[in-house]
This record gives C-alpha cells, sequence and structure tokens, in this order.
C-alpha cells in the first residue's frame, strides 16, 4: 500500500536531488491529435530519466549498515544509473545485473555513475537467477527496480509535479513494463484528482500487463521483442495489485506505431526520448476516440538513446 | 545603423508571436569545457529556428500593398520557413528560392509554412540570379534572409533575451553565415553590456567571414563544403561592417569538430539541434583557453535536422 502521504514524504526527501523537469507542449501535434498535450520532460532528469525519483527515495531510506553490505539491482540500464549515482552520494557501492542487448548508452551512464556491470542474458529467468547468486554471494541489499513500495512512491512524484503545474489535466498515459511508474502514477494522481483517467501504453511485444489484467492473473511476458528496451521487465507483484485496482485502461502498440510516433516527438517538439516514452503518443494516435477534446499527459519517462542505432 | 532602440522597438513587435526560448545547462558539458555554459534554446522556436525573429520583423513593417505584390527571398530553408509563416498570417504569398541540397525536413518546413520553392543549384551566383529573375518576372518585394537592418534588428532581440535572463555572461557565441545573427547580437548585447566579448563560429570548409575580417574586404567562399548546412551564405554588405567592427574573434572549427559537438548536445542535453548551431559548442572546445571560467552563452539557433541524415 503506497499513501499519498508515502509520495508527499518521498518528495520533501528527493527534492534537493532532483530536478523538477519541464512540461512542454507543441501546436502541430496539438492539431494531429485533436487535443491539449503535456508533455512531463524526464529525458531531462538527472542520469537522464525518471528512475532517480525512486531510487533516491530507497536509498536514501537505508541506514548506514546496508550502505555498507553494498547494493545491488537488476536493471536495463536507467535504474541502474539512477539506483548507482543515488549510492553513490552516499560513498557506496553498487553492482547492476543488466542484459547483454542493452544500449551502449546505457551501459556507459551506469559506469559513468559509479555502478559495477554485472551481464546476464536477455530473459527474465537469467536475470532473476544472476541477481540472486549476487546477492547469496555478496551479501548486498537489493533494491528492486519496480517491486519495492519506496521506488514506487518516488515515482510517484513525477505525476504529483505534473498535476501541481496542470491541475486541469484529464488524463495521464504512463507507459508500462514493471509497473512501479505507472503505481506511482496512479498513486498520486488518483488522489489529486479522483476523476482523473490514468492509462498505461505498452509494447505489443511484451504485453505482458494487458493479458494480466484481461486474466486477472499475473502472466509472463511471451516476447520482450521491441525496441522499448525500458518496457521488457515483467510486472510485478506489488505493482500489480495497484494497477489492475485502478488503471483506466492499458493500450498496447506495434512497433511501427511506436517508431512514427518518436520520430514525430523528435521532428516536433526538438527533444531527444526513448522509444519507450514515445510509446504514449503512439497509443493517444491509435486510441484517438479516447483522448479528443481532453487535456492530456505524457510521460516523457527518459532520453537514454544510443544515436548511433535508430529505427529509422 | 542598427541600434538598440530598433532592437527593442522590434522586440515589442513581434512578442505576440515568438516564443521566449528556454535556457538550458548541464552540468556535465561545463565540467568539460571549464566553463559555465548557457544554451539558448531557439530550436524550440516557432518554425524551428531563430529566424521568425527577424523575419517576423520585417512581415510586420511592411505596407499592404507590398504584402499584396507577394514576397520572396533566398533561403536555406529556415528563414524560407519563418518568412512563409510570417507573411501568411497577414495573408500573402511567399516564394523562396532554396538549393536543391536543401535537407528535405526544411523543403517540407517551408511548404509546411505556406510558401512555395523555386530551386536553384547550391551556389551563391545561381541563388542571386534565380532571385533577380523572380523578382523581375512578378515584382514581389525581397526580403533578404540577412542583409537588412530590419532582419538584423529583429535578430536582435535573441541576445536581449538572453542579457535579460543572464546579466551576468561574460561572453556570447553566435554561429556566422550571411550575419545577421552574429550582427544582431553584436548590437544588442555590446550595448546591454559594454564589457562582453562576442565570438563568431565559422566552418572552416565556408569561412568567407574569417578571411574577411583577416583582409579587411569581403571575400567569398572557396568552398561550401560544409554539414552546416545554415551556414553556407556569403557574409554581406550590410552585416560585415558591424561584424568587422565588433566582434572580438571569429573561431573557425572542421567539420569533424562539429559532428563531435554535435553529438554531445544530443546525448547530455537530449535536444535536437542543427549542426549549424552545434558549432558554438565546438569553438568553445577548440579555444578553452580563451572560455576557462566564463559564463558563455552559447546560441542554439534551429532545431531543423534531417534524422534520417545524421552525420556518425
Amino acid at each position: 500500500m503506497v499513501t499519498f502521504v508515502d509520495i508527499k514524504d518521498a518528495h520533501e526527501r528527493i527534492k534537493p536531488f532532483i530536478h523538477r523537469t519541464p512540461v512542454l507542449t507543441n501546436r502541430s501535434l496539438n492539431g494531429l491529435t485533436n487535443a491539449n498535450l503535456y508533455f512531463k520532460c524526464e529525458n531531462f532528469q538527472k542520469a537522464g530519466s525518471f528512475k532517480i525519483r525512486g531510487a533516491t527515495n530507497a536509498v536514501m531510506l537505508l541506514k548506514d549498515q546496508d550502505i555498507n553490505r553494498g547494493i545491488v539491482t537488476a536493471s536495463s540500464g536507467n535504474h541502474g544509473a539512477a539506483l548507482a549515482k543515488a549510492v553513490s552520494r552516499r560513498r557506496g557501492s553498487t553492482k547492476v545485473v543488466m542484459p547483454e542487448n542493452t544500449p551502449q548508452i546505457k551501459v556507459k551512464n551506469v559506469l559513468r555513475n559509479g555502478g559495477d556491470i554485472i551481464w546476464c542474458e536477455a530473459t527474465q529467468k537469467s536475470r532473476d537467477e544472476i541477481l540472486q547468486k549476487v546477492q547469496n554471494e555478496t551479501g548486498a541489499i537489493l533494491i528492486h527496480p519496480y517491486n519495492d513500495e519506496k521506488i514506487i512512491a518516488g515515482q510517484g512524484t513525477l505525476a504529483k509535479e505534473l498535476l501541481e503545474d496542470y491541475p486541469k489535466l484529464d488524463m495521464i498515459v504512463s507507459p508500462v513494463s514493471g509497473g512501479g511508474l505507472l503505481a506511482g502514477t496512479i498513486s498520486s494522481a488518483k488522489v489529486m484528482n479522483p476523476k482523473i483517467c490514468i492509462y498505461g501504453a505498452e509494447p505489443q511485444e511484451a504485453d505482458d500487463t494487458y493479458r494480466s489484467i484481461f486474466t486477472g492473473e499475473i502472466q509472463s511476458n511471451k516476447t520482450t521483442d521491441t525496441i522499448c528496451d525500458g518496457l521488457r521487465a515483467q510486472i510485478g507483484s506489488i505493482t500489480f495489485p495497484i494497477i489492475k485496482d485502478k488503471v483506466d485502461e492499458v493500450i498496447t502498440v506495434s512497433e511501427e506505431e511506436i517508431i512514427v510516433a518518436m520520430r514525430m516527438i523528435w521532428e516536433r517538439l526538438k527533444i531527444i526520448v526513448e522509444p519507450s516514452c514515445s510509446i504514449t503518443l503512439a497509443a493517444i494516435i491509435k486510441r484517438s476516440d479516447l483522448f479528443e477534446d481532453k487535456n492530456v499527459g505524457l510521460i516523457m519517462s527518459g532520453g537514454n538513446v544510443d544515436l548511433s542505432k535508430l529505427p529509422w
């Protein structure tokens, strides 16, 4: 259970260590979607993504003796870099279990922020096994990338800022992977405005959350063959109940739809964002009936893109 | 002669039709350059570049009967799009003489803003000849992209905003091509702060301004073989005297230095900017002795980049 008080406390705790990121608007994309779009730009956040919010909150709540044991996590990159940054500030060390297919820029970002990388295969099974092995061998403390209430509370500070700045939003669209961001968004936004609708956007190629909601039980990803390298994780046991209970809908989109939306954001807004958050615009374009004439917040979750491997 | 009063008047005139663009900072680029860098982000400006400032100023000063004759210009793209936007607002029509090697995104930008394109070869001679021909045949009014005091006054509003927001800047680095932006920057910044240093940044492959200052007379470009598609024009008879008189130095950089700097800006600042303004960071890196420990404004003049043809 993550309360709005947890999120407010987290916000006060982490404020000195994060940016209050800007919100951008764009007349031509509004015209294209027949909606008023508000892009919350966490691509400009410290370490290049929203992940610094949850990671900083979790690390600040650790005791010194826990920091001294060392910290470990599994991450496709952004959480690893953010965690390493937060742990380095407390003079601790961080081991990050990363899949082999992680983009180079995210690898470098972990290293630049002081993390040590331990490679795993690009499967949930390998990720879990190697993480467990490192924990057993080193006694390091796990800070999970999403299945942790302190992480969820930290991520919830993003929607809190967005609604403080734009209280008239009718809807927010968040990417969903492990569910930390979406669960945090729900936990803050639906308290601040009980009428607001919250949508998840998920790749068809990694649609475990969509299918989990459909069946009512946590389902595994059948494939993770998506360019959204930040959206390949498995929905969590703590995040899923929050999402299942309160999300208005999870919208799935194809790889092609994601690429088209990503290019639109780059060309019109002139900002560098990951495919993993361009998916929010793709969802709005796909389900234009839902969003017409509405004020819609889109979470631009990160901007760590390998510029040598663009999808067009 | 462009006075600061001209620039203030231009600013009041155009304010309702332009964005006051944000200024971004970045700790890692500050660390890299040992300077405090302030990026004035005209890539977020209407029509994607600073050119809307001068074009709007010039078009607003036209009489209705001039608008009715039609407007013509020669432009590598950004001035053309900005001019078409400003003229369309007054319900006039705009013909833009564009070189054949203009990036597709700039071609589309002119069309989207209501301009008609007339192609020329990628030489100053062809540009001038075809422009003259269109003027003779149609009687259209020329609004030159830079060699015009109303354009220079409009471009001068950029540095005015920058110094209003950051009065403690020691220096500003501006790209230089035809010289409208650099002359405007000099004309406002050196009045607002007589001690400020203003540098031009120019590609070695199109270094007419550098050589013109060296010799004291306007020189032609020997080549325009640069990825900076916005910096291939020839310094003008009105802009050159202003620049020659007051610029502190024109720094030339190689194509490779420009590409490295462009990638740094994209990767660290997460914004899309043209090679034509990435050159300002390249100049700072090249001449780090000049900029060490200084507060330096960099003019990010535009963000219209063809994403299918990136230089890395």
